[in-house]
């Protein structure tokens, strides 16, 4: 596999994902509303090559107890459209994804948006689809009920399938614009969806001309069963979340399997797990770092997200002992509270510790040095766990300035990263065909 | 009145409004996708010192018989948040008005995107409510009956309680940002809104600071009872069309009133008319580039427009004659109706030119030299007709160039028209008050 390349896309929030990385040093705890950081993170990541910039969201401040929401810097930053539209203008490569809701939105407006920021950027629209599973979103949108997670994607699925056919309203070349005759554009280039589906009725024609990329690129997150499904028929690019290298491939295998079943091409649909990066000079220098964020995160928060994994109350433990070896038989998921305990035992952590690394930011996690990293990456990509990475930062800016300066160098000396881009829209950059009009040769 | 000054937005499509303006000689007829054009003009725009830009917006390929809709570049272009954010970024004072329906969309997304453009553009974003009177955007949207004229107002009204409180989530001090204490925001400073009215369920908080200009300048077009109302509880800026002098000075006198009725100052509600600016070197050039213009209507379609005016099928009259004087009665509008006659007669218009004239643009116009236009508007600001005026370019560039280039000066000139920008928000530059948050001192 002389040829094969990583992607990368970085999964940003402004202040990073990391809920005590506002408190680290140097980091910009007011880039929530302040563009001048945002601009120069994906400048940067740009310069880094990474295929796009990947902004996470929410459609509500997240329900959590007053005590860990305060400390949160995660409850507020800016929209999606307006942030992404506006970082479109301070670069020229670097893929630009959005997510949105197919619960929370109607169809014509996300198809008009994903349509106009693709024209935009010159083609390097994504489209992150979310079913929003959070309850309390729904109250923001006039509902008491969270619809069902099934109801949910049997809506999504109609949603992608109108939002599709939208953007295929025109035929590439049905903008004629002849002064002479005065026609404007072909008619019979046009087409009306005319859609009539269980869970939506949409008329069409979108107000909008067939985006550059004919589509913007298609993101998913789902690891659930119709999740699965749902990526394997229509995303490009799986964005998830495995333990490991063993549970990565085995998704690999699941979702690529399914994709050729739904009669597509493995090499058409991108599995990009999140990896958290943190680089050190040794890979001790580099865990010590991560305690160091970790241990930002406040107990009185950090404890509630470890009495949840163990599905036991985890306050009265002593904080600076080790995990209690007699813990009470519970409901929580056997597999969860196996893997705190390993967790625990594996790095020898006191249960502040470990309490703060599940309030902190618990996933798949690269941390050592620029070659340990790289090592690391290039093996998933070689074992079939991973087309590349979804790459989240521990703390910013020092946490991207490491893995674009560092990182990156590395994997491009091993030749399985790019050392420029060789197109101009994110399609190109993943390697993706851009999709032929369904309604027009 | 010698301190008063006018205030100028620029009432934008890529190509213009005037249905001819692509095939005028060196329009950009590709401006709908080209945003290189676009940033060209806002730049030109803030360059003249304009309040703000000002994109006009459907939710809809228009409904218009097939013959004219292949004609009509107004069919497609960029959708407005994704297009303001990006032009926010090459701009740095001007204002950036974004119309926003209250039918079809949700009070949550409405405000989220607009404190998005607030915070992103440094407080220079403005909301054109409007109710979306065409009934073919309801069937983008599922529905096949469109609302009620007084349904979508009494929604409008509610919507846009919800969407000021939601901008009030946070108290302007609520973000705190100790890195010592641990203490991201206050919530106690943090309101929830808890809305539950006729129309509109919504919980809130919203998910975003405080705008920068605390709300978003509140723009509205309506001129129907209801429209006016709802313009006078709630608008700061009125974007009206007026046919002449006389019916502006009631509009005025009627909106103001209704204002202060309602318990505001006059002076926080600016009526600004749509006005078709054609700039020549003399009077007579100018009609003479506005028959031009015209002219490029192809006659098919503006005949359904003189007929659609009259109440009366018009394509048997002869096109290079007069209008007849033996016009049967029709069901038509007599205001309408009379005013078509009375144009035909003042500017001696055959019947081909009325129809161009009505399929073209028809709204008021100042058509002559710099000075003349420059008089007509302080005429209209003097007498109380406008505080400022919603300018539409018959053509693009040139028409604007003219306008910012020639007629700008002229009204510098006379102390009406601001040399440079005094404050750096859209509220500053329209002479606004920040309004309270209604939740927190």
């Amino acid at each position: 596999m002389p040829d094969k390349k990583l992607h990368l896309t970085a999964f940003m929030r402004p202040v990073s994902l990391h809920t005590g990385a506002w408190r680290f040093p140097n980091s910009h705890a007011d880039a929530n509303f302040n563009l001048t950081h945002l601009k120069s993170f994906i400048r940067k990541l740009e310069a880094a090559k990474f295929d796009a910039f990947f902004m996470a969201d929410h459609l509500a401040v997240l329900n959590m107890p007053v005590e860990a929401l305060k400390r949160s810097h995660t409850v507020t930053s800016f929209e999606p459209f307006t942030l992404l539209s506006a970082l479109s203008q301070v670069t020229e490569k670097i893929g630009l994804a959005a997510t949105a809701s197919t619960t929370y939105d109607e169809p014509y407006h996300i198809a008009r948006r994903f349509a106009s920021l693709d024209h935009l950027s010159g083609g390097r629209a994504a489209w992150n689809i979310v079913t929003t599973g959070n309850p309390e979103s729904s109250r923001n949108f006039g509902r008491d009920e969270h619809l069902q997670h099934s109801e949910r994607y049997k809506r999504a699925r109609e949603f992608y399938d109108v939002v599709t056919g939208l953007w295929d309203s025109f035929a590439d070349d049905a903008f004629i614009r002849d002064k002479e005759s005065g026609i404007f554009f072909d008619p019979d280039r046009m087409h009306v969806l005319n859609h009539e589906g269980e869970d939506l009725k949409v008329r069409g024609p979108l107000n909008i001309a067939r985006p550059v990329q004919g589509w913007p690129v298609i993101v998913q997150a789902g690891q659930s069963e119709p999740g699965r499904q749902l990526a394997a028929e229509t995303a490009e690019a799986v964005f998830c979340s495995p333990r490991d290298l063993e549970g990565a491939k085995a998704l690999y295998r699941d979702i690529k399997g399914r994709a050729e079943r739904a009669g597509r091409k493995r090499e058409h649909l991108k599995i990009l797990p999140a990896a958290f990066v943190l680089v050190g000079d040794s890979v001790e220098e580099a865990r010590g770092k991560r305690l160091e964020l970790d241990s930002l995160v406040h107990y009185d928060s950090a404890i509630a997200s470890l009495s949840i994994a163990l599905g036991t109350d985890a306050s009265g433990f002593d904080p600076d002992g080790p995990l209690p070896t007699d813990l009470p038989e519970t409901n929580a998921s056997h597999t969860s509270r196996a893997g705190v305990v390993k967790l625990a035992e594996d790095e020898k952590l006191t249960v502040r510790q470990l309490a703060q690394r599940l309030g902190g930011y618990s996933g798949l996690a690269f941390v050592g040095t620029p070659e340990s990293i790289a090592e690391e990456m290039e093996t998933w990509l070689r074992e079939e766990g991973a087309d590349g990475f979804t790459v989240v930062f521990p703390f910013l800016p020092q946490g991207l300035d490491d893995a674009t300066q560092r990182v990156v160098p590395e994997l491009q000396r091993r030749g399985i990263f790019r050392e420029d881009y060789t197109g101009t829209t994110l399609r190109e950059h993943l390697g993706l065909p851009r999709p032929e009009n369904q309604f027009f040769a």
